[in-house]
């Protein structure tokens, strides 16, 4: 297609929030993790906005501790089904955990989020990154970071597979011949892997869009493998334009290597925009905001990636400690992406705390200003959109109803959704129904046997 | 409360239906399994009509012998979420396995449901009747049925203890002392069992029914004894008078004896009645319902509960076969009630094939006749209330506007739901937090220490 690259957008909808001090908004419901309604007016302000999805954040463990949307929300399939109903055409993004889930039941549900959304589904693939994860699941310990991935990649290979069950026409649904189904076009799996044994058919077909979208969130060696080899969105946690150019051309370079089309990976960076009139009010905003925080409180979110290692217990104004290797088991790429940027800009703990204890915006700014880093991003290999955090109304309309008609006039953004399924909208091909695809393959080669 | 006992009713909702020929008829959509809009439709007249709750059946493996429906559907959670959506007062059932599914993910799920709905989910547990299941979910075998049964009572336990992990006052979300979590109110779990080690705690409250209604459909032994021990609602698998009254009486008397209260528990036998203006049309239609009937479809679904017993290699007017332990590892209690009846009316394999391998209706008549049934079985004995099957609306709405006012002019049936959560309608009590009633216990033990 020749129309000019375009920027998508997503929204992550996080009711009272991931950051601590955020539901003390007082436009924010304290009760909004658990509020559909909460959910139905952001999700449907994103898609009148023109963006291309809503996404849901995701994690199967709490402490006390945990920030306050952690505690008490909306598990995302459910979530996502009730605002099917609620939306038209914008897509409908949910974390799971490839962890400890069955194969099975997770393409169960994803497929039937689909035909209920007619077609706006994606899958956010995670491996889970807190251990004591592992409690709530029978296992004494968490599953090791290497096997997580290798599970993991297994896990959508099984998923993908069962999607493909049935061909596109396997429902010939004919009454006057009393026809309902093709056998020949229902297909067994038969997986025998590592860690599953699946042998199918799913009980449920393909959408209009095929398949559900596959992304990803892992920043980790791993995670940027299995963002090459199977994810076509990714939602990056990078917040700073040099990590993120480095991140998105390793990513679409890997892709290639892959021996898939860049084009069709699309990288989203997780923002948290401060947009005021002009840029001295953004900054007196941000200043104001690490100025209310909690340094306690953000010691406990720095920990976090650590699997809440406890940072209190060291002088906050010494050095940023060596920390071998905690955190290779939790959340290993950002836990190692804390312990570079600390050695390299000789952060104390409570600068690191301060730093990463909060969300962390270079988004900071009027809506020229906003629009402007989002342009620099967008054409200077950093990002194809951004998975933006959506917080109290006024602030998301600043958004918007400021920063995105700026970039709807340079022609950087639609502003209407394209289609009404989510690949459509992000311009992701339709997969092919794999059996069709061999069989077709193979009435070729019975054709020409010559050819070869 | 002295109000007169009143008839409940559940919509048993199957898209293109679970009998082989239901999707045949001209009013039933070839994808009205997958088509989101059908289930709509359906509830809000089921809604409309007073119902107390729609019930979504499930199973998690398919063969292309399969009957229609089970070929090609939603899946029950995602399915509930969006009907949440689209109703306001009716309950939502839905059926999950405790063989293939983790109480964490299970108890998260129905707890969101329970959200979403402002206070209307159920929860029909059940323990897989298909041994071809397992194949889906990496074990070489079906779990045994006791073992299964064992199982499901431990997983029930280990979800109904999630579910409160929170006490009701747990947030108190005080914007002023920033106070957002009350950690004293916030409980882990700690279990540790023969199947499930499940630390918590769940990462979602309680809403406002305490917690979502327990349905449960299993006749055999264990299944009465699971259903006695924990069911609310009881999706009765019984087709005539004398085997619903036997079943009523033996789980109230079960129910008793496991000391709970008789009246908390309910008995919705699953019917699917045929009506017409007069007894003689009504008898015409289900002659020709079975004068239709493919032998072949129904010799499959006979050996359904057997684990898809070929019924096909038996001389058809030969007497029903001694298939010895065959089914006690499937749908035991059916297999079992199959091989009771064809011993004692001595049938052939034939006859069998037609009475069990389609639908069995004792509500055959006109409305009026209907209506007598639907009382002779509530008031004496047989039924609580009915899970009635939905097929073409046009039959549908025979039920609901000429054999309903009958029943309301009777003063059998309200006719109006009486409370918008699932309990409130079926007149079940509003479980306590155990933490709070222990609480509560100790707190009194501290203040009368000598009273004892």
């Amino acid at each position: 297609m020749s129309t000019t690259r375009q920027l998508h957008f997503g929204a992550i909808l996080t009711g009272v929030g991931t950051a601590q001090h955020e539901w003390l908004h007082p436009a924010i419901p304290g009760d909004a993790s658990i509020d559909i309604d909460w959910y139905r007016q952001q999700a449907r302000a994103a898609e009148a906005a023109g963006f291309d999805f809503v996404f849901i954040v995701d994690s199967p463990y709490i402490t006390p501790e945990s920030a306050p949307h952690f505690l008490n929300r909306l598990e995302p399939l459910t979530l996502l089904s009730a605002l099917a109903g609620a939306t038209e055409k914008i897509g409908l993004v949910g974390t799971l955990t490839t962890s400890y889930t069955e194969p099975f039941n997770v393409a169960r549900q994803y497929a039937s989020l689909d035909h209920i959304s007619h077609g706006r589904a994606g899958w956010n693939v995670v491996t889970t990154g807190l251990e004591g994860a592992a409690g709530n699941f029978g296992r004494e310990r968490h599953i090791d970071h290497g096997e997580r991935y290798r599970r993991a990649r297994e896990h959508v290979e099984v998923v993908q597979g069962l999607w493909d069950s049935y061909e596109d026409d396997a429902f010939p649904r004919d009454k006057a011949s009393k026809r309902f189904l093709d056998p020949s076009r229902q297909h067994r799996l038969e997986h025998k892997g590592e860690f599953f044994q699946v042998a199918g058919p799913l009980n449920i077909s393909r959408s209009r869009q095929g398949q559900p979208v596959i992304f990803q969130a892992g920043v980790s060696e791993s995670g940027r493998t299995l963002a090459a080899e199977v994810a076509e969105g990714i939602f990056a946690g990078v917040d700073n334009f040099d990590d993120a150019r480095e991140f998105y051309a390793d990513i679409k370079r890997r892709v290639a290597e892959a021996g898939r089309n860049p084009e069709h990976v699309l990288l989203f960076p997780g923002i948290d925009p401060i947009i005021a009139d002009s840029d001295e009010q953004a900054q007196a905003i941000l200043r104001e905001r690490q100025g209310e925080l909690d340094l306690n409180k953000a010691l406990v979110q720095l920990g976090r990636p650590f699997n809440y290692h406890d940072f209190s217990q060291y002088d906050l104004d010494a050095p940023f400690p060596d920390l071998g290797e905690l955190g290779v088991n939790g959340y290993r790429g950002h836990a190692e992406r804390i312990k570079r940027i600390a050695r390299e800009q000789k952060l104390t703990v409570r600068q690191a705390a301060l730093r990463f204890g909060q969300p962390f915006s270079s988004f900071v700014g009027s809506p020229q200003t906003v629009a402007n880093e989002i342009e620099r991003w967008f054409t200077q290999g950093a990002a194809d959109g951004f998975n933006i955090h959506v917080g109290p109304p006024e602030d998301f309309a600043r958004f918007t109803d400021q920063v995105l008609p700026l970039l709807r006039e340079r022609g950087l953004f639609r502003g209407d959704l394209a289609g009404d399924t989510l690949r459509a909208n992000l311009g992701l091909p339709v997969p092919r129904n794999r059996h069709a695809v061999a069989a077709e393959r193979a009435a070729l080669a019975r054709a020409q046997p010559l050819a070869s």
